[in-house]
């Protein structure tokens, strides 16, 4: 079912400074900051060879990183992104599965404008796992 | 510098429960359990379209990931390996940039035979982040 790792995602309490290391210290390829109000982040993409890092900073109040970064200062690893063909698939498959989908179980629309999925971390060995429909 | 994203890897504290997960729940192609006795753990490699997830779990009493799942009973995602063309222009460049190299500095051969090294997480968005020449 999952096929390409679509990306693995940073919180950072800083991004500037996160991504002048990643250009600088690492010499990667970044993006310009993006603001995504209706998810409450501000992204940078680092473009790898075969996939790529979301740097993510907090935008907004209600931001869903905030508590993560209450929890981890200097920020960490937030979940890592699967691409799937088709995301109603994927969410059956999974609730026939006994797996937890968060929100109401049905897909949303993501960051990227695609459906989106993210699944319990609790069920998925401490990590937030989120479905991508490619 | 940094070219591909070499793996993910994810600390669990049940390898079969966690291999079957990703086999029968995501539908991904999992490996045989591996034991690598040098590097204290057991891994599961879990093969995406682009890159790879590393599932890992602590073997004999020095795993290096044992404290960390002492912390995070339920798992979660320990590092990302980022490939570089050549480890030692990679030291030394970090080395010039102040960037924290774990251990004395220097590169050692890691759990693929390859040379490695880990940078300080605290340096770097409270991730740990592996460099392996490729």
């Amino acid at each position: 079912m999952i096929g390409r790792l679509n990306h693995v995602a940073i919180a950072v309490p800083d991004l500037a400074s996160a991504t002048a290391q990643y250009r600088d210290v690492l010499g990667a390829q970044v993006s310009d900051p993006v603001d995504e109000p209706d998810h409450g982040v501000t992204v940078v993409f680092v473009q790898l060879d075969n996939t790529k890092v979301e740097l993510l900073q907090p935008l907004g109040d209600e931001s869903p990183i905030a508590k993560y970064l209450e929890k981890n200062p200097s920020g960490g690893i937030h979940h890592v992104c699967y691409e799937v063909d088709d995301i109603d698939v994927a969410a059956r498959r999974l609730q026939d599965q006994g797996a937890r989908v968060l929100g109401d179980g049905s897909p949303k629309i993501g960051a990227h404008k695609k459906p989106v999925l993210f699944l319990h971390p609790k069920d998925f060995n401490g990590t937030l796992v989120e479905l991508e429909q490619a």
